[in-house]
């Protein structure tokens, strides 16, 4: 058996990140990543007629993008895995109709990237699959139409609240690589359990997933018997700004400090002088910070060893309408070369 | 490798189905396997305010029941994989928040029962996993809000219709079983892509599903080399009779017969007598009829193979209302004695 501790699996293989491709929104290509995503969209439409089909280019585009740089066709691809924020995930399907390759379709909103690049790797490492491309969209136009208000209204932001993603990223996993260069490994992944601690407000998604990302970060840790600082960077996916803070508080209130290795994509993706409020969010939070700034640092040695912790809250319009709380759930996959 | 062909995967060791529980509501009890289901509902609502939280109490009571019939904690479960059709797959994910469990959330519409059973079949027979609960759900009042019309309204059913089901239906994957009776295994699955011949009436699912159903059941008797004959049935999830009768021809079309093994959950689930147009449909339909009578009947010997096929259609309200047609996916699992 490859399970360690409570839940948490360690890959038999090699399980390889072979190769990525990101597509960025025109806000997020002028945040802190602007030099490292693949194409930068010059507007939320990208020529389409609606956001919604704007999310679905963009969600295929990583895909195909990705498959010529790897010199591989859709049928040389095990299956193609996935998810978004849109009802019945129509950016990730109606993307996915277009490959001839067996699909996978996956909903844990924003921390889907975490849950593919898990289930892909064991995929992989279990014997069954050779080539798995796992990608994840968001939109920021998409994502207010249908969770919030009307673009037009012009509605102000709350104090806690954050920006979604427009963007998608993609990444190839595979069970051998021939290359000449630095390639990063999947190593581990710790699947998550629900953590819901009674968080209604649906402006402040940070402090409703940052107790998943703590029970998730300390349980992997728990189970791979390491220290915070085994990881040169411990990432979360979308917290935002505030919900870092709470998670690291949480953390330290449970004896263990992970405060100066922890940071978050979405605190970090937009740069100070953009006015995000707590930072960015969305299924493609986590996906565009990885395949663009996180996977170029591992490939020229910046970091070596980290711990990307896609964090996602799990509520619909209709549950918060019902009156329920926001149920928060958080995979971690270590990545190291 | 466990793969053969183009996307079929035969499991390296025992994966056994060792016990399942089945809810169905109202209308369903009184259908074609009303002597077969763990628990009939008395009516939509089982005491709660909202058909919502009827599905997700639904949802939650198919997984308690099966952890105790199996005298298992949630502690003593590698993790909880499943989907429903609500937006957010909120039946789900607020099911799951009741159990101190790992949980891996999926989407496929109403293939979603075929997607976990593969994956959870996978990650046991890979050595990851030893316990995975498989439960996916659907309900009348919640998919006729969310999908079509207030049912206040009373809206006509269309010829090629299908009435949606509701039930829950959950079963528990193990790696070791030293039961003395009968238990059914998974030995093969097949991942299907998404096939999308242009069908775009939202009321005709079984016309939109049907193609993909085709290709996955043709790739797996290909994969496998194996004649249709191989197994006593072939049973889809819920392309209802049209939709039956479409994949007969489809399949002739592509010159295998596969009418004197072929059946559809959705078209057994209600009796003739039952005014249900085409029959059933909903991401419970083939969970329902699985977790009841098939699984009754794969244990007393009733049936010693069959190639479960659950049939899911990737549409969304807005992408029919932005013009798109109706993807179709359906995954295959394949199940002996």
């Amino acid at each position: 058996m490859n399970k360690v501790g409570k839940s948490t699996y360690k890959m038999p293989c090699d399980v390889f990140i072979a190769n990525t491709y990101s597509i960025a929104g025109p806000t997020e290509g002028e945040g802190s990543f602007k030099d490292f995503y693949d194409l930068v969209l010059e507007d939320d439409e990208w020529g389409c007629k609606t956001h919604e089909k704007c999310e679905i280019k963009m969600h295929k585009e990583v895909i195909s993008e990705l498959l010529m740089r790897e010199n591989l066709g859709e049928k040389d691809i095990d299956c193609i895995m996935g998810g978004d924020l849109l009802n019945q995930i129509i950016a990730t399907s109606f993307s996915a109709r277009e490959f001839e390759t067996p699909f996978i379709g996956l909903y844990e909103a924003c921390s889907t990237f975490g849950e593919a690049l898990s289930l892909g790797a064991m995929l992989i490492a279990g014997g069954f699959m050779s080539k798995v491309v796992c990608a994840t969209s968001s939109h920021y136009g998409t994502a207010e139409r249908q969770y919030r208000y009307p673009l037009e209204l012009g509605t102000q932001a709350t104090p806690a609240s954050q920006w979604t993603v427009t963007g998608a990223g993609a990444v190839m996993l595979t069970d051998k690589c021939d290359k000449d260069e630095i390639v990063p490994k999947i190593t581990a992944v710790t699947i998550g359990k629900i953590v819901d601690l009674g968080i209604n407000d649906v402006n402040n998604m940070g402090a409703a997933m940052a107790p998943a990302a703590c029970d998730t970060i300390l349980t992997h840790l728990s189970d791979m018997r390491l220290a915070p600082d085994y990881y040169d960077l411990i990432i979360t996916g979308d917290l935002g700004k505030f919900g870092r803070s709470v998670l690291t508080y949480l953390c330290q209130h449970e004896g263990v400090d992970i405060s100066d290795r922890l940071n978050d994509c979405g605190a970090l993706i937009y740069s100070e002088e953009q006015d995000s409020v707590q930072g960015g969010s969305g299924a493609g939070c986590s996906s565009v910070v990885f395949a663009s700034y996180l996977f170029k640092e591992l490939k020229n040695g910046g970091y070596k060893k980290i711990l990307l912790v896609p964090t996602g809250a799990l509520l619909s319009k209709l549950s918060s309408l019902q009156g329920e709380t926001i149920p928060g759930v958080a995979h971690a996959v270590a990545i190291e070369i």
